[in-house]
């Protein structure tokens, strides 16, 4: 079957999850849950297959490892989703127009969803989950080093559907990973509503290089913590330690940190000390190297660079307005921090920073569905149509108007 | 300058409205609206010019056209704008974590917005508005065939802005109107946050092959009535009557008419007959054609398309399920209506037909931003991303999430 014709599939059968009560869609999700436990061998087999030709490095061989643990969580996860309100259905907003028209804005889901991700096999649950949940018929598209990991959970979680009596054809996963089908999947604009790329920044470019499809951008998070004059020098050591070392591969770490020259003057060394401790390399600007000799010299594209790793880099500005503008140009407007005593500088900060999430005196690790109260994430947009910041259920619904009247005609 | 120079032009002084108050939004507005009356003559100067060379045809002609009239009806709706509530600023929710984060969802301008439309001077001045009260800077790409107008009219307001002590930099016309120039607007992701086109549907299908830029979709509309078999007959009539003819060449405009089969063979021909009696070519398939003699053979391509004109093409099914089968498969997904006395197929339709607007026995003609009560329109979208249907100021924000915190760091 062709991409296209797989996404049409979905398309045509996305009435079934679309129109199924919570009720329904609660016991879709508890049988995926309990399918993907009672066949984790045959998952574990499948996996198996994918890492024994896999040669591309031990940090992305690790995202594709799967282990009874990890499909326990991802199960877990699944009958989680239970307990969220599908938020499809909701009036959002509604009026009595003059004329007796009566207008109802209404949650409706979007459709059908198409998501492209990387040999990541735990997303094609978590998708599958969040898609069933919020009504959405959903085409993944996972990558060739996953396909028979992808393929197992798919099929098992389709089966299981199938076997409580539910229509399982609004999950479709692509067998065809090439390059060419990519593209193909990211114009399939007659059969999906929307398309979100989860993945490296060069996934996220060919999404959009590519896409006919609306697309909402995720993920990419060069993310800076901003130590202002005033900022209390143990909170600012340890946001910025939290923020970079506690799960440096995340997209909301730290890989940025921009100090005002009065602050670093008398705390910058000892905050790059603790960092080096845990093992970060601080590369920083000739600034930042006249006041503390272990920082190394920065390169230019490093300012503009996610590192995902245990890399920092050091700006040293004047002030919160210089702050601003070099934390604006070289975000990806995901996430930043203000550390501070001052109330104006964060006021400032706050308004003036072009970011999904902005932060005073706390690390932005927040910036996650779960942490800000959504029950589930399907991602973090960083762009501003749509979704802006972490996506939950809500994010992957849009809505309609309906209008009910009696004859009215227009003048 | 080049067309990305001029975006980021508009981008590095977006602040200057952003940041603006409301009296001085206002402010602007009454001074554009009066520098446009006060400037008329020259206006319609430089709309002459477009005129004297322009040979497009009548209909496109008269969307060229400026008059003195109609640069009054423009001023009126600047100065309309005033009176309604920008919503920038707005606390869409507020939560406190169980860790004392404090978060707020805010809502924030989009930043730059990108306006790509046709030889129509009438919208520059209406994209104009709608950006300043909602606090965005525009870029606007107009047609070759309108530049002197649309020129002009820029200049003018930009001019009155700058009178008035305004930095008016937000605004910016690109001089390049080639098709190379074009496609680098649409990819000019730095500088700009969306990218609204106004126009044909061979524009928008233009702009979402070449864009990187986040594309709002907008205003194909092959519009649909459906005549349900209990609609009451006079009802049907005059629906039909006012989505058809009332004003043919806009985008909710009925194209097509939908019949079930038992009301077609009692009703149809009337109807036939009341749109032939206003001008209307009636073109349909062979069941059509057996019930009313004076309807013409539609061509396969005709149930997908946009006609704009007096013409309509007429399909006869055997129930609701079949209409909205037949519906979601050619409708742009725009505006459709049922006519009715069923409540339960009218609740069919609204649940299942697939579209930004559905309407139960009123006219597909009141999709439209002023009739929904938003007191201004930019656009009615047809894609579920973002905004869907008519778009007021509130589509053209976005939000960020602001999160005040003491300290708190990831555990």
């Amino acid at each position: 079957m062709t991409v296209s014709e797989r996404c049409l599939l979905a398309k045509r059968n996305a009435h079934s999850v679309a129109e199924s009560t919570e009720a329904e869609k609660n016991e879709m999700l508890s049988r995926a849950a309990e399918a993907l436990t009672a066949h984790a061998e045959d998952i574990l087999a499948a996996n198996a297959r994918d890492l024994s030709v896999f040669n591309r490095g031990e940090q992305l061989r690790d995202r594709l490892l799967l282990t009874k643990e990890r499909i326990a969580g991802v199960a877990e996860g699944l009958k989680q989703l239970r307990r969220l309100q599908c938020p499809v259905g909701e009036v959002i907003e509604r009026r009595t127009a003059e004329n007796g028209l009566f207008i109802e804005r209404v949650r409706v889901p979007f459709g059908t969803v198409g998501i492209i991700y990387e040999a990541r096999p735990n997303v094609t649950a978590d998708a599958i989950g969040l898609c069933i949940k919020s009504g959405n018929a959903v085409v993944l598209r996972g990558s060739k080093d996953a396909f028979h990991s992808n393929a197992a959970i798919v099929r098992i979680i389709k089966e299981s559907l199938a076997d409580g009596g539910f229509n399982p054809e609004f999950i479709q996963l692509l067998e065809d990973c090439s390059r060419e089908g990519a593209v193909e999947f990211m114009r399939c604009k007659g059969a999906l509503d929307v398309l979100i790329p989860r993945g490296s920044a060069s996934l996220i470019q060919s999404t959009l290089e590519n896409a006919t499809v609306p697309v909402i951008e995720t993920g990419t998070g060069n993310c800076h913590i901003y130590l202002e004059a005033t900022a209390d020098p143990v909170e600012a050591r340890d946001i910025v330690i939290n923020a970079k070392t506690q799960r440096p591969s995340v997209c909301n770490a730290a890989e940025s940190l921009v100090a005002d020259r009065s602050f670093a003057e008398k705390h910058l060394c000892e905050i790059v000390c603790a960092l080096r401790d845990r093992g970060v390399c601080v590369v920083g600007d000739g600034a930042s190297r006249n006041i503390c000799a272990e920082i190394g010299a920065a390169a230019e594209e490093d300012f503009d660079t996610e590192f995902l790793s245990l890399k920092i880099s050091v700006k040293i500005v004047e002030n919160v307005e210089e702050a601003v503008s070099f934390i604006n140009a070289h975000s990806t407007h995901h996430s930043e921090a203000i550390v501070t005593e001052d109330e104006a500088a964060a006021e400032t900060f706050l308004r003036k920073i072009d970011s999904a999430c902005v932060y005073v005196n706390a690390s932005t690790r927040f910036t996650d569905g779960f942490e800000f109260g959504f029950g589930a994430e399907m991602g973090i947009s960083t762009q501003k149509l749509h979704a802006r910041g972490p996506m939950g259920l809500r994010e992957l619904t849009s809505y309609k108007y309906v209008v009910r009247g009696s004859g009215q005609i227009r003048k």
